[in-house]
C-alpha cells in the first residue's frame, strides 16, 4: 500500500496516519522525493481502505500487491518523464535516442562523435570512463580526468551525458559532470550504491543483471526511489542464457512486460544486448515496437579501432542510417493507437 | 563443401566425380531432391575448388564452413520461396500470416476462425490435432478424424492447413490432409521424424528446440534437406531461460541471425515465445523489423474457453487489429532498402 | 487420487468404483501393469476419501497432490526394485554400476570391454546402436545388425544390456536383444515413443531432457507407468546453462531431490553429466552421497580412438579405480542411518 | 606469463628485468603481497623462456596460457593454505567447516550457535550483518553494531569469524573485528570492492556470481591477488538455472573444475547451493568427494524462526549429524589415494 501524503501536511495529521497504519499492522517506511512524500506500508492485512483515505493529510491511497512498490504502475499510471533540460525529455513523446562509444578514449573522439550525434539532432551522449572489465589487467577507463574533459567538450555543444557509476564514493565525485548516471549490469544490485544514488536529485538509468529476473530490477529500482530519487529509468541490455551465437540474448519480452509493470521509461540496449554489429540495428528497431521508450547504442568513427566493445559498435554511416529509421519506427508505432 | 550437380549428368561422370572426391579424403553424401542433385562433402581439406568445378557434369561448386551445409547461405544466397498453390507463397514477397487455435476442438469451431481469416484476407490455418502435452492425463487432441474434418473444413474455403505431426507413422497418415507439417520444440531433435520428412515432398516448419542452439535448428533442418526435402522453413518460439516472468523467453535474436545464416524462411512464433496474451501482438511486430518472413499465432473465438494455451491466445478483434498492424511495419520494413 | 483395485475384483464392483468416482467429478483412467490395478483419478475435490477406501474391490487409496501420480512417492513409499534376472536387481541393497562405450563399434570391443566389466563383476553393459547425433553426416551407429552382435556376445557372458531406443518402430525390433531400453534425453518428451514403451515388459531407463524440469521428467515416466509398464527408473545426465566450461552442468541437485519425490530408482550419467573425463570419477562419486542408486558410465580400450564421445569416456584403469571406490563410497552411505 | 622477483632483488637488477619484458612487447604489473613480488606479463610473444629465467633476480619464470594469471594452478602447483591463527587452517589436511545463522540476530543467538559448534569442534563462525536484499523494505542485518557483538562473543570463546562485505567503506571499518572478508554473490564483479580487498592483508572468501562463470570467478579472485592479497579462497553457491526446484541449481562439476585451475581452496556452501533444507546434507556430502576443501552452512536453533533464509537452515541436531558425517566422508575421500 502507497500513502500519498499532502504537500502542506502538519506534524500532527502525519503521527495520526502512522499511528493508524500501525495499528493496522503494517511496516511503515516515509519516502520523501523532490516530487512527493509518500509511505510505504508492508504488509497485507484485510481492512477498509477508505478508512485512510479519508484521514487529513491523505492526498491518496493505493493498494499495491507487486512485491515492489513506488515503481509500479499499479498506483501511477501516468508515465515517468524525466527533464534533463534544454528540452531534452526522456519518456515523453519523442524516443530517446542516446549513443557514444562503449570508452571515452580522447578529446578527438568526444569531439567526431559529437559532431555525428548533432549533425543527426541526437542530444545525449553515452560513454564510459569508468569501465568494469572482467579482467584486472585489461583497459579500466580515463576515469575523472577523461570525465572532466567529456563534461568540457559536452557541455560546448549543448550535449548531456550518460555515463556509469561504479562504486559510492563516485556519486558525488561525478555528480558535477553528468547528467544521468548509469548503473550497469553488474551493479544491478549492488545495494549500497542504489541506496547512494537514492539520495541525489541526478536521474539514473539501472541496467538489468546480467541474469537478472524483471522483479529485481524493479526491486533495484524501488530502492533508488524509496531513498528519496524518482528521476529513474530502467535499462533491458540482454541476459545470459546457454546461446553462444550471440554475446548475449536480449530480452524484448522484458521491455514488453516491464512497460505493463512500471510507470518509469524503459530503455533498450540493443548494442550490449546482442553483441554483434551487424544485428544490432535491427534489434534496436525491433524494439520500438515492443514499447522502448529510447535506446542507447554504441557509436564510433572507427569501430574497428575502439579500445573496448568494437564488434559492437556502429559506425557514423550505420548509426545515422538507424537514427533516421528508429525515428520512422517510432512514428508508425505511434500512429497505431492501442499497443 | 557443396557440389551440385547437372541436372542431366551421366553415370560415367558422375561416378568420376565421386572418385575424385573421395581421393581428396572427403566423406561424400549425394542428395536428391525436387530441385536438384547435390553432393555434400565432408572434411577439410586444402586443394584448388576450380579442379572440382572443371569435371564434367558439376554445375556448381561451394566451400561451406558451417557445419550444416545445405541449408546454409554460404552456397544459396537467394532465399528459398515455398509455394503452396493458389498464390499462397511463405519466403516470397509478403509477409506470412498463419493463425489458428492451439487445438482443433469442433467443425463449429473451426468454421469461425477460417470465417475470421477469411475476412482479413488469411490464406494458412494453424491447429493441433496431435497435442505434445507433459502430463498424460491431459487433452492430446482429436487425432486423425479431427484432421479429417479439419481438412474438409479448409478445402471448402480454400484454406491451406498447418499442423503438428509427432511421429514417423504419421507422416503418411497426415499427407493427404495437410500442406505443412509442424515440427513441434518437443521433436526439433527427433531425428527419425525428420529423416522420414525429408522423404515427402510437403513443406515442413521446423521450431527451434526448447533450449536448443541456433546452430542445432540448422542442423535439424539439414536432416530433412539431406534426406530429399528442401521445402523448409524454421521457427522460433521462445527459449527456456530462468526468467519465469514470461512462460517462454520470446528470442529474436535468433530471428535476425537465422536470417543471416540460412536460405530458408524464418517464421516467427510470438504465443509460445511469450506465452501470454497482452504481449503477444507486440512481440509479432517486433518480429518483423527482425527480419521474420511470417508469424505463426494462435486465435479462438473466445480464447477463454480454448481447451489449451487459452492464456496466449487472441481473440477476434485482437487478432484483426494485429494482422492491420503487422502489414503496416512489414510495408515499412520493406521501404528500409538495407535491413 | 490413486485407487489401487483389489486383484481379483469383479467386474460389478469395478463398475461400482468407476460410477462414485466419476460421481464425484474426477477424470479416470485406469492403469493395468504386470504389477497392479490402478485408477487414477484426476481432479481436486472435497470428500471424505474413506467413503472410496471402503468400497468393495478397492485394496488401498491415496491422495497424490503431485501433478504426476503413479510415479509418486505419495502413495508408494518403498522403492521400486527392478529385477533383470540372474540376481541383476536394480534399486535393491546394491548400488548399481553400468559401463561401456558410447557406440558399439565392434566384436572385438565389445569383447575387451566385457571382459573389463566381468573382472571388476559388473553384469550390465550399455552400448548405443542407434546413435542421436546433431549432424545427419555423422556416425549414427551399427544399427540392428549391430545389437544382435552385441547381444550375442553379452548373452554368451551373462552380460545384461542396456541401450537407447529411438523411435515407436524400434521397440519391437530391439525387443528380443535388450535387457533395458534407454530413453535419451532428446526423446525425453517424445510423448509417442513413451506410451509405445508402456506397452512392454521391460524395463525402460529415462533420461531427463536437456533442458527437463524435475517434473517433466517424472511426467514423462508418467506416461510409461500409466500404459501399463511400471519397470521404470530415471536418470540426470546433466542439463545446458550458460556455463561452457563444462559439456552439461552435472545437476545433483535432482538426485537429491528425485529420491524424495519418486519411488523410482534414480541413475547418475556423470559422462554426459560434466563430459570431461579428468572429471567423470569426481561426479560419479559425489552422486552416491546425493542418494543415486546407481550410475552408468562410458569407458572403452582406448578412449582417444573411441567412434563417439571420447573425451568423457574413462580407460579400464580408470574404469575398475572408479568402481572400486563407488563400492567403498557406497558402503560408507549406507552405513550412515538417515541420509 | 607471470615472473617471481627474488625477495632481495636490487632496484637496478628489477629495471633491469622490466626493461626486458616490455622490450618483449609485454604489458606488465608488479605485484607485492605478504609472500612474494612477482610480475605479471600480458601478451602472446614468442621467445626462449630461458632468457628471462637467467637474468638477474629472478626467482622463477611460467608461462600461464589462461586468462587468470596469479590464481591459475599453472604456476603455483601446490595448494594455498590459509592461516587463521590458533590452529585454524583453511586449505591444510583437514576438511574445513563453517556454520552459522543467515543473519546475526541478538546475543543469545550467537552465543546459543557457538554453544553448538564449540560441542562439535568447530571454530568458525558464519553470520550476517550487514544483509543484500532483493527489496529495501527487508530486514538489512544489525550493521556495525551487530557484528561488535558478534565479535566479542566469539573472541570470548576462540570462535573466528566470516562475513559478508557489501561496499569499499566496510573494508576498513570491518577489519577489526573479522576473520576472513565474504564477498557475496551479487558482489562477485564489484571491481572495486575487490581492489579494496586486495589492499588489506586478512583473508577473502569470493562468492561465484549468480550466473557467473568459472572463468570470471578466478579473474575476480585474480582483481584481488593482483592488489596484493593472497590469502583467497573460492566458494560454490549455486547457479540461476531454468529449474524451480531448488532455489539455485549447486553445481558441483564447478568445484572438481576449480580444483583443477587454481591453486586457492575451494568452498561449498550448500545452504544457499540447493535452497532447501532437507538436502543440504546430502548436497555437502557430496561436494566433499569433488574436492571441496571446505563447506559453509547455515544453522540456527530455531531455523523455522529465523530472521531470514529459515528454509535452508539446519537446526542444530542435523548440523551435529552432517558434522560427523563430513568427516568420515572426507576421511574416505582422503583414503582414496588419487581423486
Amino acid at each position: 500500500m502507497i500513502i500519498q501524503l499532502e504537500e502542506k501536511i502538519n506534524k500532527k495529521a502525519k503521527e495520526n496516519i502512522f499511528v493508524k497504519i500501525n495499528s493496522l499492522g503494517y511496516k511503515t517506511t516515509e519516502v520523501k522525493t523532490h516530487h512527493g512524500n509518500y509511505v510505504v506500508c508492508i504488509g497485507k492485512m484485510e481492512f477498509d481502505i477508505r478508512s485512510i483515505g479519508s484521514l487529513a493529510g491523505v492526498k491518496d491511497v493505493h493498494r499495491v500487491s507487486d512485491s515492489y512498490k513506488l515503481v509500479s504502475r499499479k498506483w501511477k499510471v501516468e508515465q515517468t518523464q524525466i527533464d534533463l533540460g534544454n528540452n531534452v525529455i526522456i519518456g515523453g513523446n519523442d524516443f530517446t535516442i542516446m549513443a557514444g562509444p562503449c570508452s571515452i578514449e580522447s578529446e578527438d573522439q568526444v569531439r567526431k562523435i559529437i559532431q555525428h550525434l548533432l549533425s543527426n539532432n541526437i542530444r545525449i551522449m553515452r560513454g564510459g570512463v569508468f569501465k568494469p572489465r572482467s579482467s584486472p589487467y585489461a583497459f579500466r577507463g580515463l576515469g575523472m580526468q577523461g570525465l572532466k574533459m567529456f563534461n568540457r567538450v559536452c557541455r560546448e555543444n549543448g550535449i548531456k551525458i550518460i555515463t556509469e557509476v561504479m562504486q559510492v564514493s563516485q556519486v558525488h565525485e561525478m555528480y558535477d559532470y553528468i547528467d544521468v548516471y548509469q548503473v550497469g549490469a553488474r551493479n544491478s544490485q549492488n545495494f549500497n550504491l542504489l541506496d547512494a544514488l537514492g539520495k541525489v536529485d541526478k536521474p539514473v538509468l539501472v541496467k538489468r543483471g546480467m541474469s537478472g529476473t524483471i522483479d529485481e530490477l524493479l526491486q533495484s529500482a524501488e530502492y533508488i526511489f524509496s531513498n528519496g530519487n524518482e528521476k529513474l529509468m530502467l535499462c533491458e541490455r540482454g541476459i545470459r542464457t546457454y546461446e553462444n551465437a550471440y554475446r548475449n540474448t536480449f530480452d524484448l519480452n522484458a521491455i514488453s512486460l516491464l512497460k505493463e509493470k512500471t510507470h518509469l521509461p524503459v530503455i533498450a540496449d540493443p548494442s550490449h544486448g546482442i553483441g554483434i554489429r551487424e544485428h544490432v540495428s535491427r534489434m534496436a528497431l525491433a524494439s520500438v515496437m515492443t514499447g522502448a521508450d529510447g535506446v542507447i547504442y554504441e557509436v564510433h568513427e572507427k569501430p574497428e579501432e575502439a579500445m573496448s566493445d568494437g564488434q559492437q559498435t556502429l559506425n557514423f554511416a550505420e548509426s545515422t542510417w538507424l537514427i533516421n529509421n528508429l525515428r520512422k519506427t517510432f512514428s508508425l508505432k505511434e500512429s497505431i493507437s492501442i499497443l
